[in-house]
């Protein structure tokens, strides 16, 4: 059925002929071909709540790049807005909630949004890429970790010191529970709404677990995704779903992540792949982990880094080849193929 | 000639009766007396470049909490401000330079500040502050690492992606060593100037190498703390002056920066500190490790993380206690009484 199947036969720790790789945001702000699209849906929203411009914008790296697997375009702050809490982008700010949760009351008002309602859009849009992929590569979906999402939800947007969600989590544990149980469960419907929609995969983003001391990132991230992972749908129509867990900042806690159930864990570049791989690559398959600043160099830069961490990673099944983080918006679209064809060129010896 | 030389013997891991405890930033403007002054002193320059004032702003905290340590209040960019690249700030936005370094011919104009002449402002407070401390407690020094430092005078001021100078360290690792060489040699001669005037002891802050790679964070920030822990005075007037080293998001990293020869490792909270003195606690002290967030709590919360750390690393010397990054400026003052206490209280049961 998938002309390509790289992508999914890794993330299962299947042997492959190839490191399959993809990028973490591709479909995103280095393109111009996107920046094109984005300025004609007027806002970033208009962009995520259109099925085909969603689409769109999905399908345009894969025809640049010889990329072995495509990502929903979203946002992971799509739930939230679900939930009634408005999401806006302020000019060079970013995210931003115009109702944010800063009360018990708030909280009580919280509610797993009807994702075949609210969320539609998504589905939508997950639909029509999986038909127009044509079976090429695997579609991705993905979710923000509950955690991730409560961050936003409770300091009202993007923040530098979490002053405010950890001043709740210290504070008022109880009522950060009761934030992150409605976020595990709504992100558990909307990951498996995806699925049924037609994502061959599904991928959570913990971007802000790395802020919390080990104990609490237990607690208040790991267990909610835990819990996510013990409500996914793991095969649909005969097919397996692959699901990777990503927490950038969570190198030291890679066994933990591990014993969740996920088939694949997501590094960033601040840890080596090989150590990596001797801690936990019995049990997942790996992700990353190539520093996405590494792109603003020269394709010899950039060649010699990719061959690094494929020479770290070394032979064996169970490499996803990314970045440790999404692509800067700044990025030089020519230097995104020199990192592709150098995984793909670099990586046959490690394979059969 | 100290009256309470806890700070001191910790770090050097000597026997103690209670363990010191001091906060990162905590002269700074969680403090009603603190906002007092800086806004006598019209703006954050005008408070670091007047002794008089630095010195009172220094020993505030020490007059409302038992703390075991004074550390000179000042910036971090001092150094890059004394190189003339105009150091101001924007209101909310933080730090930032008039002139930054972007260009080769930037790097060939940088040189190594007389320390006595253009930083003379920062030896005349530590003289001033240690004759005030009246030996009560140990005054540390402190200065940024030079990673640190080009991360600011590189990307113009603060940055959330680390770009621009990230950037310049994969496509032009040469210019980028030229800067880090010329910052070793200032933050080396700096420190000296801050032990000749009386600190007794330094700390270096690396609050921005956890965002490099493994390979990286050794080649562009831990290899130049490294010679600056090789050219400082260790010892002064009969005495052993402690040099700490912190690298915020360095967990990975605790055996090399313990093999530097730094007394000290900071730690931030991202890892347990059982783990940490079980890797590296026979080399070296360690420094820390409660979130911040934690003050934003109630004094109860406060007292049982203290206790939690603290049977954490149990008996045995060498554990100064401290935030794992700095205060934030809207903690409340009772808050830090109950970390202040707590320590010394519930300390004494691991020494003697």
């Amino acid at each position: 059925m998938l002309i390509n199947d790289r992508y999914i036969k890794a993330a299962l720790s299947q042997p492959v002929d190839k490191t399959p790789v993809w990028m973490m945001r591709q479909a995103g702000r280095y393109l111009p071909e996107y920046r094109e699209i984005r300025a004609k849906a007027g806002n970033f929203m208009a962009l995520c709540t259109n099925p085909e411009l969603a689409c769109e914008v999905t399908l345009q790296p894969l025809r640049r790049y010889e990329l072995d697997a495509a990502i929903l375009f979203s946002d992971i702050l799509t739930i939230p807005d679900a939930m009634g809490l408005e999401l806006y982008f302020k000019a060079g700010e970013g995210p931003a909630f115009k109702k944010p949760v800063k009360t018990e009351a708030d909280i009580k008002k919280l509610f797993v949004p009807d994702v075949f309602d609210k969320l539609k859009y998504v589905t939508d849009a997950v639909s029509l890429i999986r038909k127009e992929l044509k079976g090429q590569v695997p579609l991705i979906g993905f979710s923000g970790s509950p955690w991730t999402l409560a961050t936003y939800m409770v300091e009202g947007g993007t923040t530098k010191n979490f002053g405010i969600v950890k001043g709740m989590l210290f504070d008022q544990p109880q009522l950060m529970h009761q934030i992150l149980s409605v976020l595990a469960q709504s992100v558990t419907e909307y990951l498996n709404a995806q699925i049924e929609s037609g994502a061959q995969a599904v991928m959570i983003f913990d971007t802000w677990g790395g802020v919390l001391s080990t104990d609490n990132y237990q607690e208040f991230s790991l267990a909610y995704m835990q819990r996510i992972i013990d409500g996914l749908k793991r095969n649909h129509e005969g097919h397996q779903i692959p699901v990777t867990i990503f927490t950038k900042g969570g190198a030291g806690w890679l066994e933990k992540m591990a014993e969740t159930g996920a088939d694949c864990v997501g590094l960033d570049w601040t840890i080596d792949i090989d150590q990596a791989k001797a801690r936990i690559g019995n049990k997942v398959a790996l992700q990353g982990n190539m520093d996405p600043c590494v792109l603003y160099s020269n394709p010899q830069r950039i060649e010699r880094e990719v061959a690094s961490i494929l020479d770290k990673f070394g032979r064996g099944n169970g490499h996803i080849f990314n970045l440790g983080h999404g692509i800067h918006p700044t990025i030089d679209p020519e230097n995104v193929k020199a990192y592709v064809n150098a995984v793909h060129r670099f990586s046959e010896q490690y394979h059969n």
